[in-house]
């Protein structure tokens, strides 16, 4: 492969060279490895910078609706817009979350759109790389905007925060009783908390929600960085396309300010800081799941399950046969 | 140090000897961690077991005066006892949980009670190695019971059941709002939750707090392998002696369910796979703590930082030069 050419077509914005790289940074192969080491190299001069934004919701909720009204609405305003997911569970669940490109049947049929599945790949570490690096590529290629989704399963939402500049969490009207599923922890990390489905019937059910989550969303300590008001709770209708407009003019003036404060590139500091040290961990404890490891181990674990040899005997072995001096 | 004899010594009971090799499986230095591995080796023929007792609870609760009432309580049964600390906050908090003897005065002057303080180190990783080294030392100076006390920083709880037999909560009486305070997870991992201070003004409220918890532990999913009735909450009163037969009592019916149904034996077993793991992952990851490595990482994450190096080129270079092909 012409890993140069292949380039330059994806800084021209070609979306076939796009989705030929995601599959070469995907995969899993040693050469594929290099190649896709020496592509991200030659494009990372490009300098260029997508607004990363996170999208988490649980099924059910219409993200896939909320995507492609809200994907439409950016390209209508002149914008390109990628389209990631991240879902830890495709392997398990027998497909990927964004396999059926049907779910997203206008926005897919759009020149200035590019919609990746996810990979069926269950291992969250190299999901999340596979995005990191994809993200990358998608910046190469010029698009303004690249949503990552997730189902948000284990701990898919942290991973998908930690590479967004902005993280949102799309929630469905519920009683207030309902409010308690959201874990904290998911609440401190969204931007904004959108209520969807605020049409029909459940249009005054959905301003309640709003209303309770802005509640709780106050309670969290607030960012230093972040202007009065945010983290931030609206109501969206992804059918009737309402609010996406509102929601986006806040998503834009909150990265202003962040960007002014100098926090949004603090920030991809600290994001691509925290992926270097979870790749170079990653990759150690990767040692432990060789065959001949894997065979090592056991053999070992036997041994300290009856207790011939203590735990600590039989690490000391195990790690002079990984790690020889 | 001859280390054989010093092996026959603690065989033998001898406490000086016990608290000797204790001293040596605490120490850093290299040729302490052999010969401390070559005595674990040579007592680990004894073949003995002490009951291994898990104990956690707040400051305040009145965990010394029970750990003093209760092992007095096994001493005059004629058993010898052992107590050591968890406590990886020690280094912060100045000094050792267990540090002041006095704490426990008439214990320690019991020839059958052993008091060990836990050491000045932070590292949770060290003081769960040091601490599982001391109670197979104690194992083998035929101690019955050996007492492990964690104040409950962090992840304290977590290692020390994973080295119990069974595993304790000594809860103070509360008014109900406090319950939430105990972590689900805590709960899950209490064999018995004893409400301690049911003495004077309090005995009221601590029926009360009992019965709540009593209520709590209905709704966790029953342990297949424990009788009908576990985990279970109890009330004690340290200061007066009361409830602490009727306790053991307890703890020795669920011991000896646990033996027959070849569940003590699997839960030994799964402990000494899961330290093995842990120590073996533990070391890898060292890897990245000498200051070779740490100046490296340093160097290749301000690179990260700026842009200049992605994660995973950065990561491709740390690894190459922490393991060499």
């Amino acid at each position: 492969m012409d890993i140069r050419s292949l380039g330059d077509r994806i800084l021209k914005g070609e979306r076939r060279a796009l989705a030929r790289a995601i599959t070469l940074v995907e995969s899993g192969r040693e050469d594929h490895r290099a190649q896709a080491t020496e592509l991200l190299t030659h494009l990372a001069k490009s300098n260029r910078q997508s607004l990363r934004i996170g999208l988490s919701g649980t099924p059910g909720v219409g993200k896939s609706t909320f995507i492609e009204s809200f994907g439409m609405m950016l390209i209508e305003q002149g914008l390109r817009v990628a389209v990631l997911a991240v879902d830890p569970s495709s392997t398990r669940s027998g497909g990927s979350i964004l396999g059926d490109k049907t779910r997203m049947e206008r926005l897919s049929r759009e020149k200035n759109a590019f919609i990746r599945p996810s990979p069926s790949q269950s291992h969250l570490g190299g999901v999340a790389r596979r995005t990191r690096e994809a993200i990358a590529l998608c910046e190469a290629a010029a698009f303004d905007v690249v949503l990552i989704e997730t189902v948000g399963v284990g701990q898919s939402e942290t991973v998908v925060s930690e590479m967004s500049d902005l993280f949102l969490l799309l929630l469905a009207p519920a009683g207030g009783d309902e409010l308690q599923g959201v874990k904290r922890g998911i609440m401190e990390m969204a931007d904004m908390i959108l209520v969807n489905k605020a049409d029909g019937d459940l249009k005054a059910t959905a301003t309640r929600t709003c209303a309770d989550y802005a509640g709780a969303l106050r309670l969290l300590r607030k960012r230093p960085q972040d202007p009065e008001g945010f983290p931030k709770a609206m109501t969206v209708s992804a059918v009737e396309e309402h609010g996406l407009e509102k929601a986006w003019a806040e998503m834009q003036s909150l990265v202003q300010s962040r960007r002014e404060s100098g926090h949004w590139d603090a920030n991809r500091a600290a994001q691509a800081q925290y992926w270097f040290e979870q790749e170079v961990r990653a990759a150690l404890l990767a040692r432990l799941t060789t065959p001949q490891a894997r065979t090592d181990m056991a053999h070992l674990g036997a041994q300290v399950r009856t207790g011939e040899l203590s735990p600590s005997a039989a690490a000391e072995t195990m790690l002079a046969s990984l790690l020889p001096r």
